[in-house]
């Protein structure tokens, strides 16, 4: 895998890091590899645990690369067909809640779009207080956010809160993300990783029975259904094929320096409001 | 329309001003008013979104005007028929989540019983910090609440705490009330205005097409089943036309001063207590 | 009753303490008498409300005792049958959230295992700000926790942090526990009697039948299905019949103190990580 490194402390406990290029864009490759790595973890007799970091301390991933074309992404395929039978990023997407091993986001850094949703799908998130940022800018450029952050964040947030995130696609710092339960806690940038290695440590100890019996009673209260991550795919795709201004302030965010390291992607909730915002009235 | 002020800062965006006697109390007219209103942001192509506040700091809206004669509420009735074909009151509060247009109630003041459930049927809730108190004091005189506060309180604040609020009848300020996730936040007085009116602008700027869309997607993982507002009215109005004690605390807290501004609305949470608490023991 | 309590302050107005032991544990006749105080709620026609205490201040309810063998524990009978045909301790648990009586739990010093599920079990849940500490420790010997903290914890804390809490089995004290939801208030230790006395007496001046008729509204949106609680419950059984790590664990912890007043007691999450966590790696 060339953008995910997997580091085993032990058989039991892994850690996976994304670093692919200066900000962590997602891309179909990241979704590929993700796809194996989670064959892996649905596999391996031992693992209990996995925490999914980033190399990059201020992008964990930054959203998906707007680039690709919308024809590419709809035409997304695995060499072995997907387990699920769903496309490959809802695959990856809905398969991430199902694992028999506890997964872990560790979030330094931005985490928007699909970012933010590879994190709501991860079981549980810690995050660091001085450099996590959260957002669903999707609806700043025209597009419904199509990877399942329609279905946990309203679980997770509540109905109000999780309307001002993907309504609104402001950014949201880690601690605004933890008030209103986007993560489960913000850390001081300094002790996060002590935390979460010894958190991973004391779940590594445990029987692998055990985890996967509590993560299906878990599941039975709180795992959204297929139908919502499909629908919001589907309504994803149909957004980014209408044209329409969205396209437009895309193309602009892109001309002011979207996609690479810089003002617009470190204050992105900003910027999508100074192009969206409207002035007279 | 008499009670309630509109104003279309542009085509996109509107404020809906409640200004109905000194306290803003909210009676069958008021109802009317807001089915009318209903309609045209269901059929109007531009508006995005609107911004429900109250003409009276110290009130956003006190309560349902209880001096209505119960016959009189049972058989309201708009012109033409209700949209939804429920009792106009539970079909302007279900069909305020279904609205093809944000709607953020912006606080200040007390909202109690229909008051904080027309807040709560908004998608969206910010708060004056100082000002906004929320309550649902029904069951201090005898009443279930009918609203659908019994729909969207377990669902915002979860079971231990909805059941606190309901069971109990008292007041939340408005920092107690972002605790609970009663409100998304609550915001110093001084800024309340400019922040609810920066977020509004930039919803403004979006996409209706895609605004629709991402509140369709939220709508099913949240929206309560209309059956539970039924079920509610139902035990209102069984409730009210009920005698027992709760009519004479009705009746005392009337000749109190309730329904004028004063001392008793100010703090009717506590006013609540001193007729009900049981004293020996 | 031998290890509850009952004082009925009024007519209306109940406490019941438990008191058993040097740490309160949790065994089948604790289960009986709480079937028979349930029976006794269920059927006076006057009591509105009842707060669950301790009498010890370092102990709420400890845990379950885990020296009791499991085919006493599976074989457990009340004598008349249980209410709703389940196995007594689900019986009782389901029953708490249907009673027509309101439940509230003052909590000081532990509560875990199915001492903190016993107080989900509770309409509502107050706690000691200084003494209060939750956990669902069972994960660290093996087991799945088997009362109703998975349905109850994913719906009050939402999916990420009910996993935190379940798969990681650590102590949880009063403040994090209020701001994950677990409690509805973490209280100063010196005001938290006051608060719920006039908590319980506001509600006590309340009709009966409204209390009921909010209770099975608020029981529409929140109260898990009992298909829940029934597959947990299988899951204890399966877990802790199962030979494996855990059962030595649970031996190493008995070794060192556990189910006495002490050290592992008063730090059980702590001493959970320290015979489960993996060193190497």
């Amino acid at each position: 895998m060339s953008q995910i490194r997997v580091q085993k402390h032990t058989a039991r406990y892994w850690t996976a890091t994304f670093d692919n290029g200066p900000i962590n864009l997602m891309n179909p490759a990241t979704v590929y590899e993700l796809d194996q790595l989670l064959t892996s973890l649905e596999t391996d007799p031992e693992v209990r645990v996995i925490v999914f970091d980033s190399a990059n301390p201020d992008f964990f991933i930054a959203h998906w690369d707007v680039t690709t074309p919308g024809a590419v992404v709809a035409g997304m395929k695995t060499e072995s067909g997907t387990r699920r039978g769903m496309h490959p990023h809802a695959d990856v997407q809905t398969r991430l809640g199902r694992l028999p091993v506890v997964t872990i986001a560790a979030i330094r850094g931005r985490a928007r779009g699909a970012g933010s949703e590879f994190a709501l799908a991860c079981d549980i998130r810690f995050a660091s207080r001085e450099r996590a940022v959260f957002g669903q800018f999707e609806v700043g450029v025209g597009a419904v956010a199509g990877g399942g952050s329609t279905a946990h964040l309203p679980r997770l947030l509540g109905r109000g809160r999780a309307f001002e995130a993907l309504l609104g696609g402001d950014d949201f710092p880690a601690e605004l993300a933890e008030r209103y339960g986007w993560i489960n806690r913000a850390l001081p940038d300094a002790e996060l990783d002590t935390f979460v290695d010894a958190f991973a440590r004391r779940i590594a100890g445990y029987e692998k029975e055990v985890i996967v019996e509590i993560k299906e009673l878990v599941n039975r209260a709180t795992l959204p259904p297929d139908e919502e991550f499909l629908a919001a795919l589907k309504a994803f795709f149909a957004s980014t094929t209408r044209p329409g201004p969205g396209r437009a302030r895309l193309q602009a965010l892109l001309e002011s320096g979207l996609q690479q390291d810089g003002e617009v992607e470190r204050h992105l909730g900003a910027h999508v409001a100074l192009i969206s915002a409207e002035k007279e009235g």
